[in-house]
């Protein structure tokens, strides 16, 4: 399958930090990204899992939160991420109506690896998040069931596409077509070398707003195009992945910091935009069983956490224009369709000027 | 249908305001309860559903908000709740993991209501409260459906059962029997008279705990069960609604003093209870399109609160005792069962003395 | 000095779990307390100082949180307790309009003793609780002084006096006389034994409220004091100590529980009561200068948790009735004074009802 | 004074919304702003006060909100402000160490206008915001008092002087010098047209990432000044008025938004930077004494709330640019001293691009 060209192949570099060797989230030792594509007609929508680690999630829980830049949403699970600072399953990205569908799903999923869940022990926290893709896709239908969450879990690997895949099927970013995009950053500190991953489901923001590395390109690209201008409704979720040591709080600060990425790329984060992050470190797991001892862990000094500030900013702006970058020609319910950044850009060029001035 | 004696015919009285002419959170003009409950075998489980007025609630959105007390639990929707500070559909209460149903049929719900949605307007916020019955109930077989949830809402009328019926089939309150209670309080205010009413599904605590308006009344019980003491796990939903016109933070404050009555029951918030209030009021709705005007509504003066927050404490009090009180003997999955409160009393009874000395 | 008899003394035995050595929150090793009282005709007031350790606070800090139950109140610090999670100088109580000559002094306390600040690294987060004791003092005089805080602080010992010194020589509690109260609670685990205490600063509550161990004593108190009730304004402070090891965010869930024991003696958390926690935990000390290499520290299970929260329950409950208990006819502004609790109990005497039937 | 050329003057056009007349804060109706500054030697800081109205603050409270971007700071009067929605007193802002000053000034300043706090009512509830200016200022030697605080209030006019005045004095900003900075947005409604501005006070960032409308102007800038980078440490206080009829929730979701405009002039949110937005509108005011009436008031729909995020972020990003081109230079302690925007430009002229293309 050929791809697109990507940011950096286009020229433009976002910030100063290197990226990991895949520049995805997946650069983050043991995380996995596996989708579920939807593209019949009228359903064009899908699923995307996230993995944290490919052991049992439910008996070593990932430190984790959630940070909610605007509550528009309804992703599913952030009240114990907030109160317990764990994930414990594998996080589901969806249309908004297919938030039921996942939540059985991960409760099958879970089930199943745990046969003493519902009689020895507690429950599943399913941690969910959604943007809305009627545009594109007939969301009235409510297609998204069981199944396909389980199969997108099932196909997670380390590699994966970006673009209009899985849950990023219908979605629009910037009344262009958007979808699912990543990309990362590896930060050097003194006691090591780690990396901050991020995915992002774009589904927000009107043309005109969009700027490419500090560009108004959305102003360039407005005239080229007939469709009128949405409202900015629609959402972006965040998935932010890191092998740094930190705690929950530690992990909490980091996804506030996405918000400079998104707002870099031309959000005015609007009423109508569901703006959900979540955020988990791979560097420890916490035992669902308690031991007789007290458990040990590691986190960075909070003085080191500039350095993940920087990253997570950049690769989230990043992970947004790649959405934007890969998204490719769909064709949904009543026709409705929006242009590809690509095909603005290859109709009719535009110099990206470095930003190394 | 015979019922069981309530927390007043036992002579208990739990503060000092007037109830409501049901005593229950139906007395608050507008709101309605329907339960459907599943009851065969292992299966001992089911849905409770609660309507904040009988229009079409995601054209007319009632003022809302949450808290969490404890956040050890699944609930869905409170993160739209906390931003826009409106509910838009019925708030249901099932099984931990009927909570992918009820998002299903709360859609659908909306869906069938509203066609606009997912063609020219967004998506619905499905509002559910959740608590782990696996102890009565084979909660691993996920039996609630989505026709469930529907059948819930369908029931919903003034008048409603309590203890052992909807969500409350498989619950168990303070290692007995637990379910549903109700209670309600009249707020005197200057300027008119106003309603405040507590619906509790109630699943958490030990035996030992229990305080029947002061009373250590859990020790004296302890003796007198075989049953061991279960780990103080399940949850507290309890749904506060008025009539009092409440701006959104006013209710998010009239919610965080629910947790004086769930107190003075006993409880000391158990690590593994997920204990949220849901609360709304029925005085101002909230259009869902908007109109050329700017939208005029009352609140109270922050002075006038201490009589709701005094009402919300002794409703809440009264609605966990109540469905205690109100629960019947339920035999569930490998035959498991708890005492009810009132097999316990009648066999060998206590003398409630009465407060007012 | 002769005191009053403490609340065990009267028979009353709050809670289940045993008591450290004190029963004060000095119980918790390292812990210190140092009151400055201001006692002279229309100045009614002070200031207490807690100390989480003995060492440099600043250098070394100690994991730590807060929780609002009632945000009603002017306490300071607790935006950067929150971002985090460590406190790096003394807790400082006073009155509400104390809190400026509070912030002062903690700088001028924490300049000296780190020449540093300014210079080469930041500043210093002063964290102060306040209540507003305006019936019996004259608060309008605004007559504490930076000096009187840095006596307080001065002052820290592990055995303080409780009742009517310090920040609690001017509150009132239930409408009789409040102040300082305090207590602890062993926590055993299987990896250890550890301590919970707790230090109340109680100005709130109506009299007609007051429950002693479920009692409802201010019903009967009530016909025999002539001075009329007061609005349940005011507020409580609370501080909590540990030497668990436990992060911030396992801290404030440690906070948040201490609500089951305030509203165990009455609270109904009034509109105009502040109600602030601030928690530390001895255990670990975050270096304020990092180091090259990771951090290391420990924490308990989540699942532990319970016999922390049940201790922190208990703790505040007794500590607010030491409160009552310890504290001494205050005669202040206007010569306005409230009956202390030993005074209404000696002169018509309440038998206790021992708890455990 | 001859003043230096404003952001707009150099041809920088932020956004695409109108400005208010003075492209100030006090654009909104009732609001003014008053500066006391220290220059002496090592002592160069200040204090700035905004009054949202020039009536009785305490007795007709302002619907008001706060929002945390990163709590390390040391920002007074949140909590109440959370809990009850309303500003009461004169907003200051001051470096670090005058918190206690700004406290008790707050205090006296409310008391001298109020006789009944104290004696028939209770206390208030002081906001102040603060930002570390150690570079500049001797900030160990504590010298803001309460005087200079109630100077800088008397001061108020809706006429103010941006840049190195003020709270601004010692201020640093992307390396360069800080201070002041203020801008405002039109928002046309279907109701009608109203405005939102915004003040700044700025200390943070690095001058490598400075953006000026998207350009990376820092980058340019970087080699033409010896002084080496600092930490990104600091901090950035907005103010946000309106005269728009919110809610305190909608308050709260406008102060949100202040972020985009933050984050497109470069900043990364940086660990030491305590980014703190208080916000309020005139166009309701609570009384301070409840009537017997039901209050009445007027919002707008959430769906209308899109333009004055757009607003605020717009006014906010030019803000923080104008307090940079407003800064002229200030010799401070130790002869310590920062270039400003201006002096630099000057020296070697940047063109800026117009956004238009």
């Amino acid at each position: 399958m050929t791809r697109n060209k990507t940011t950096r192949e286009h020229g433009i570099i976002i910030g100063s930090k290197p990226t990991g060797p895949r520049n995805q989230i997946t650069d983050v030792p043991g995380v996995t990204v596996g989708h579920y594509t939807l593209n019949k007609n009228r359903v064009q929508t899908g699923v995307t899992a996230i993995l944290p680690h490919q052991g049992n999630l439910f008996q070593n829980k990932s430190v984790a939160s959630a940070h909610v830049i605007n509550g528009f949403g309804k992703s599913a699970g952030t009240i114990q991420l907030e109160e317990l600072g764990t994930l414990e399953a594998p996080i589901v990205l969806t249309n908004t109506f297919g938030v039921g569908a996942a939540f059985d799903a991960l409760v099958a999923y879970t089930l199943e690896r745990n046969p003493e869940i519902g009689r020895t022990t507690g429950t599943v926290n399913p941690v969910i998040g959604e943007c809305n893709d009627m545009f594109i896709n007939d969301i009235r239908e409510q297609t998204v069931t069981k199944e396909h969450v389980l199969q997108a879990i099932a196909d997670a690997q380390d590699h994966f596409t970006e673009g209009c895949v899985g849950a990023g099927r219908g979605m629009l970013c910037y009344s262009l077509k958007g979808g699912i995009g990543s990309s990362s950053r590896k930060v050097q500190l003194a006691h090591g070398s780690y990396t901050i991953g991020v995915l992002t489901l774009t589904n927000f923001g009107k043309l005109n707003d969009l700027r490419i590395d500090g560009q108004p390109i959305g102003q360039k690209l407005k005239g080229r195009i007939q469709a009128q201008e949405k409202k900015d409704k629609g959402s972006i979720m965040i998935v932010v992945a890191t092998d740094l040591p930190v705690t929950d709080r530690q992990i909490k600060r980091i996804c506030k910091r996405t918000v400079t990425g998104l707002s870099r790329t031309g959000s005015m984060i609007g009423n109508g935009s569901g703006d959900i992050v979540i955020g988990f470190s791979t560097s420890t797991t916490i035992p669902h069983q308690k031991s007789e001892e007290v458990m040990t862990f590691s986190s960075i000094h909070e003085e080191d956490m500039d350095e993940a500030f920087r990253a997570v900013g950049e690769a989230t702006e990043e992970s947004i224009l790649e959405s934007l970058f890969q998204a490719t020609p769909v064709n949904g319910r009543d026709n409705h369709q929006r242009p590809t950044l690509t095909e603005l850009i290859e109709s009719y060029p535009i110099r990206f000027q470095p930003t190394r001035i």
